[in-house]
């Protein structure tokens, strides 16, 4: 519906509502400058605004059923023109053009005080992000990401790596409402929603963007529903993938054989191996790194494509890993230097980035014959040799100050990159004919990522418990990718991020056998579930350095199987309608304060997920939605409420719902041994 | 000069030049909203704008000869009514009127590449501020001031104390160009002088000010006088504060009298017995803290009066301390709350605030009667005992939400609390017949303390030689004040704060004998030599800690006192005509690279003075102006230039002018032994 008169605009779907008037103007333009500073990965941003005017007066210039063309100026000469499409369920305002010299943009949306929000892509510490100003530029997650974590001022004394509650991997300029509406800003430029004003939302973009879209939904569902479509939906996962786990080994075929043997001995359900270091590895202040030369290395896998054979015919598919980089001391860099696809310097020199410890060479997506190339790359070297799959890693590193092969500016590129890294990994999948059976997974990205990107993981979480950057982090950063339209996640199990090296004693962190234990536990009740040994491996506890984490974590593996027909059930329910996998409670049922509950979670409408996040904790406090619950692991019944579970290692708080179609699978699940 | 046609003004005073054209406007104006969060003195301020527009547009209202009335708007409706006065030296800009809900003020000065910029206050690490963004707030000062040292983040890890290299307990809103131009700002709003544009300078102030002055002089040292005429000269020190050293001693009587006898003995010059605990201790995870009850201690410090006389008769004056707290605990608290001096909270409660540890209620500046209260608390209880000087400590802790006695919005009264503290400290002195006889010293302040406060110190450095928060850091401090027109410093000898307690080993930083014996060094060649035992006194070299320190100590005290009748001639021309005491060597010469030699100074227009300010250095690379000069220590004649200088133990890099008319007294104070 929209209302136009003399002196004010207004427009309504649902519950949804903008509006323009004097005192309330709809759109601010501006012009300013940004300062970036990249250490590591991790950004600096200063910000300078040299006007920013609220466009107060308007003038309908053209009007058909369906739209509306509106310019909207002030009388000191700033113009804004802009289309606005109207349906039953969605508004799209399409900026037509604007006064020359603004790059600055501001859209108010009226707000209510308990509105809740959220999305705005992955986000790690805050799931409503009602009273946040949440900045949306693609980056390192940092390391602590909170002041009161010591690890975070080690990580910054010389790195500036500490990040802080809203960095990340995966920014999205899109976000959902209570109020039953969705928005998504078409822009990779620098953002950030505000949405800490009382009466107001303000989304601030750091150039004019294209497009601004509104959708509204029946419910918080339908309109998370509508989101996941709207920005696209990916391809359903391999069959493969729900066979058991995919386990993160290193170390070369010697080293990784004989743990598979042991593992599948002592029952693991295995359906990967994922080796990063197919492509070789060195020895680093950071830890055992990679060689980041897109060639598998014979010394370390001798036959390699033999290796990924036998062990497909016992059933267990190999992945392998590639990034956005090139090793200097490769023969892939010299080939990419010597033909230009490389990110360049103003000087003409090529940009060469410190990623942690060595210098390396970015792709430039911008060039088609680059793209063309590091395809072929992966086509031949990766798939060519048999491997199912691959951990697409970065893509947040593109400097502001790059000179990009297409004259794009990289500061507008920057948080476009990832996504053109996921479409060039999606096509190569696509070209190879291996779409439904080979399987990529990034943790940077940003809007169109979801349709590109085959599955995604959460990133490099600390070995540890906190709330910001550990355990209990990935169930915020699945449910905020939920709210971002996007359903395939997955983590690390145990985690990622020692700092071992140069740091005094009260800041190492390693993880424990209990920390492993809980985290396997979690991921269980994911789409995927995935170790990772961690940047120093032999300082943190692995799926097999006891006999009793082994079992447990083959318990889990075998229950995660169980679960079979319920999650390929889900992720098809998601990849072909766009329902949400891993869901907060208020997707379904009412819910007060989802904030403090936002460590439970529904697994699909069925199941109901409260994971150990603490440690030393056998006895959780856990909220039962009004409905009637069964105790994965004791059968027992249980009505809404607030109740103590007990929770042994091996025993997380879950339940079902007693009127599931799906009981015989949760079943055969908890009596899993 | 001022040149108005339709299009555009220009008003053009020596080499400064102000201008207003449609591309150029001279002023934006805007609305905005901050939020302040303080942290034992600590703040973390973020700005939000909700509008800034610049007034492209102007009409010249009325003319006389030496006046201009304008009328700057937007034709959006802003408007902005100013007062240009000219004269052949100064201009100055009062703003008449404005448009309602305005609250943030933008002015824009035409600026040159390769200009330098100094002052905005005390700042610690760049004397030259071309190229930074410098925020004026009155606050800590910080705890390493630098995130690249680790100190730093320990500070920020629980009470987010780090501080920046902005951080500073006096800003002042003035600022001096190598243009010859001075600038004031009339404000105590919090805001920012931003000198990184290649073009312009933008002053950003978070109110509408009542005035805006430039200045301009025939040169640099002429600017920095008028400056200091301008902002008002204090009067001149006390006689008796030119013949030795305050010795910062405490533990009651019976501490302190045995260490002054015996190092009178040892032959030191003492002109001042410095007790801050005169009014009591107490202990605290901090360190040794003072009781904050302004009254004196009778169990430390039996028949204080009487020691005070005693000391007296010896040459000796005592000095005690205040700030701007009352203890919760202590008498005189009880007789404000009762009184309602106190400042309050916004639910009518008073507001308690943690400095360290404890909390403590803060003294309304804003209530008359309060002023009168807390001056007779002064007056009898310190001045009536026979101090004669005090420590005037604090004055960064007004919270922004406070509620004010006269109804003045504590946001905008914040910067000027410390200024307030200075006056009532002045009039105490003024009332108490105490002139040119009593002495106190702060380190908070901002515009118009120059002339209230009797002397200044740099406030609580690190026990350390880092740039930013150490031994180096005073000598920038002196020199940006002198850039502000403030001549009175000087420091802590041996600095103050040592994390020592809770923190690893790493990060635990001690006052070491070499430390304590340069920083005395360099305090000798300033106005005031004043010890002070630290936060962690025994945990940190004293004066007396070993027979060598306090021999030199003594020997240093003497080259002070030699230098009595040059200081004190330098005070005078300082307190009568303005004329600055320690300066950056481009005051008198040409120098290329001010910031490279900012641990250089001029004391006085005869001194040359470099000190040692790195550990372990014997010999130190002195640039020495054009001129001729003399090596106080061993008479050697130098021209100049670049010169490689021994500086054992004792023996600082200082240089007088040979023709200098002080000749004799240098040659006094250079051969003492």
């Amino acid at each position: 519906m929209i209302e136009i008169n003399d002196k004010s605009i207004r427009l309504k779907l649902g519950s949804f509502e903008l509006m323009h008037k004097k005192d309330f103007p709809m759109f601010a333009v501006g012009y300013g400058e940004n300062t970036y500073e990249m250490s590591h990965g991790n950004f600096n941003i200063s910000k300078y605004y040299k006007i920013k005017i609220p466009l107060r007066e308007f003038k309908v210039i053209s009007k058909t059923s369906e739209s509306y063309e509106i310019l909207f100026y002030s009388h000191s000469g700033e113009e804004l023109k802009c289309r606005f499409n109207i349906s039953m369920d969605a508004l799209n305002i399409e900026i037509l053009s604007h006064s020359e010299q603004l790059n600055r943009f501001w859209i108010y949306i009226p707000a209510s005080e308990n509105e809740e929000i959220y999305g705005c892509g992955e986000q790690y510490s805050y799931l409503n992000l009602r009273s946040k100003r949440v900045p949306l530029w693609v980056s390192e997650q940092g390391v602590g990401r909170n002041k009161r974590e010591i690890i975070t001022h080690f990580a910054n004394f010389k790195d500036d790596a500490g990040g802080d509650w809203y960095t990340t991997y995966f920014p999205q300029p899109t976000f959902v409402s209570s109020k039953n509406y969705y928005a998504i800003v078409h822009s990779y430029a620098y953002s950030e929603f505000d949405f800490s004003h009382r009466d107001f939302h303000e989304l601030e973009i750091h150039e004019i963007p294209q497009k601004i879209e509104f959708g509204v939904g029946e419910s918080l569902i339908d309109t998370v529903i509508k989101l996941s479509k709207n920005i696209g939906l990916p391809n359903p996962l391999p069959e493969w993938i729900y066979n058991g786990v995919i386990l993160g080994l290193q170390g070369g075929r010697d080293v990784v054989m004989p743990k598979i043997m042991n593992a599948l001995e002592k029952g693991l359900k295995i359906t990967g191996l994922w080796i990063q270091d197919w492509e070789g590895k060195r020895i680093t202040t950071f830890g055992k790194q990679l060689m980041w030369n897109w060639v598998y290395d014979e010394s370390m896998y001798p036959d390699l494509p033999g290796m990924i054979n036998q062990l497909k015919s016992m059933g267990i598919r190999t992945l392998g890993y590639i990034n956005t980089f090139l090793a200097l001391e490769g023969s892939l860099y010299k080939e990419a230097s010597q033909k230009g696809y490389l990110v360049k310097k103003n000087n003409g020199e090529e940009y060469h980035v410190v990623v942690t410890t060595f210098p390396a060479a970015l792709v430039d997506f911008t060039n088609p014959e680059a793209r063309e190339w590091i395809k072929n790359v992966i086509k031949s070297n990766m798939i060519g040799i048999g491997l199912s799959g691959w951990m697409a890693d970065f893509g947040e590193y593109l400097p502001t100050d790059a000179v990009l092969y297409d004259g794009t500016q990289a500061e507008l590129y920057h948080n476009r990159y990832p996504v053109e890294w996921a479409k060039i990994n999606a096509e190569v999948v696509q070209e190879a004919g291996k779409k439904g059976e080979v399987v990529f997974f990034m943790r940077a990205g940003n809007l169109y990522s979801a349709k590109y990107s085959t599955l995604f993981w959460h990133g490099d979480q600390l070995v540890n418990w906190s709330r910001d950057d550990g355990l209990p982090s990935v169930i915020v950063a699945a449910l905020s990718m939920t709210m971002s339209g996007i359903g395939l996640t997955h983590s690390d199990i145990g985690g990622y991020t020692t700092l071992a090296k140069n740091v005094p004693d009260i800041v190492v962190t390693k993880r424990t056998k209990e920390l492993f234990m809980r985290w396997a536990e979690q991921a269980t009740f994911t789409p995927v579930m995935r170790t990772h040994e961690g940047n120093w491996p032999d300082e943190n506890w692995q799926f097999d350095s006891d006999e009793e984490t082994l079992e447990h974590f083959a318990r889990m593996s075998k229950v995660h199987y169980a679960l079979k027909p319920y999650i390929k059930h889900l992720v098809e329910e998601y990849t072909c309608k766009g329902k949400p996998i891993i869901m907060p409670l208020n997707l379904k049922y009412k819910v007060d304060n989802v904030e403090e509950l936002k460590y439970q979670y529904l697994f699909g409408e069925d199941l109901l997920v409260a994971p150990v996040v603490e440690s030393g904790q056998n006895v959780k406090k856990v909220f039962l939605p009004d409905d009637e619950w069964i105790h994965l692991w004791s059968g027992k019944k249980y009505s809404g409420g607030i109740y103590e579970i007990e929770t042994p290692i091996g025993y997380p708080p879950v339940f079902y719902r007693l009127s599931s179609r799906w009981k015989d699978i949760f079943e055969k699940a908890g009596g899993v041994e």
